[in-house]
């Protein structure tokens, strides 16, 4: 570690995204420290996924926050709601999706938040994008630069002078298939990752649920070979 | 319960504050739900008091969240760091104190907001003041004002159109006094209440952090017996 090598927060939740964010926050020279969440998912298979990233791309420390959100409830990807599935992307219902999580990237911003001042991190980068982001309200543009203006009221570090924080968002602009180019640009290796909302024991992909549907064409559309093993091809 | 009723949800530290918020959303005839956080604290007396409080003053449900902030650290609350101890409110030093709790505020409120989504509640309570605040940069209305407007992009319920969340602080600009005065016409029974950053065993208030003595300070100038049992008078 460097002792004037700037620090960066990534969220990583084992997916495409978040490892393309944290590629690119490792290309800017960044000391990357890697958080997750444990929220009541189904599974943790993309913990695993995060951990295993974490490890192949240099972070400094992964940390997993259980969070309780599960007892809240609402959600199709904590509660005993189907996760819904369809044969293509032109089928994914359009509004905002039964696998939407009340206040979900809210809660995760506010610990990367607490985590960054804690380390002197300026830079927060999550992997939202407003593309192909299956309509969640909380992976829009002007959500994230409302939420950065509140952070930087927040905190003991940003009041006092002494830091300004950033909520980076590389990936904002990009379809799916720029961010699958980006991250094969920085040598990142997809197959370790995971999308699946809906997954196998063993961990395997369904291939229909929305964020399977999204991968799929994603790695069409790049003209790169999908790595991932789904049950149903 | 009334059908009609709107819901509200209290942030509930166990405090004077919080339950004099409390006592005011009751007295605007909300259905009250309290929240309240285990977040490391070196003791529980204070959940303790927010669950008697939510009984006695006839909370709908009280949950309590389990944050992981111990873990993140970086404040004499939760860290291995003495708690400040003075003789009188003169001595308490200026500036942002030691038992600042990084992004603490902003942590809550996204629990709280969560859960409002999941209640389809439309108003958040919290017992921040910005005269006796002690200095904490998230109780300053500035910082309210910015989480209020990015809750209101961060939702299903508020994109859609179905709520605009209020994030509610009624005693914003009140001083302890003032607040004491405010929840005595409401009935409010402080001695259910626990204010001490560092109590004993027993759960007896030390009569020397800065929360113990800006109570003290309180009652006296409200003029009204305090009834608080401290180790030291």
């Amino acid at each position: 570690m460097n002792q004037t090598q700037k620090k960066a927060i990534v969220l990583s939740s084992g997916g495409l995204d978040s490892t393309t964010a944290l590629a690119i926050a490792r290309s800017e020279n960044f000391e990357c420290f890697t958080l997750s969440f444990f929220y009541g998912q189904r599974h943790h298979h993309e913990l695993h996924a995060a951990e295993r990233i974490s490890k192949a791309l240099g972070a400094a420390k992964h940390f997993v926050v259980n969070v309780d959100l599960g007892q809240i409830g609402g959600s199709a990807l904590t509660d005993d709601i189907a996760v819904p599935k369809n044969r293509n992307t032109k089928e994914i219902s359009t509004g905002i999706p039964l696998t939407y999580v009340p206040a979900r990237n809210t809660i995760f911003l506010s610990y990367a938040l607490a985590w960054a001042e804690v380390l002197g991190a300026s830079d927060i980068f999550i992997g939202v994008n407003a593309i192909d982001y299956s309509g969640y309200p909380d992976c829009r543009p002007e959500y994230i630069f409302a939420f950065e203006k509140m952070a930087n009221l927040a905190l003991k570090a940003t009041v006092e002078g002494r830091t300004t924080i950033h909520i980076r968002t590389p990936l904002l602009h990009m379809s799916k298939a720029v961010i699958i180019k980006a991250g094969m640009k920085l040598d990142v290796d997809y197959s370790i990752t995971h999308s699946c909302y809906d997954p196998d024991d063993a961990g395997r992909a369904c291939g229909s649920c929305d964020s399977c549907l999204l991968r799929k064409k994603g790695f069409d559309e790049a003209g790169v070979p999908d790595p991932t093993v789904y049950t149903v091809q």
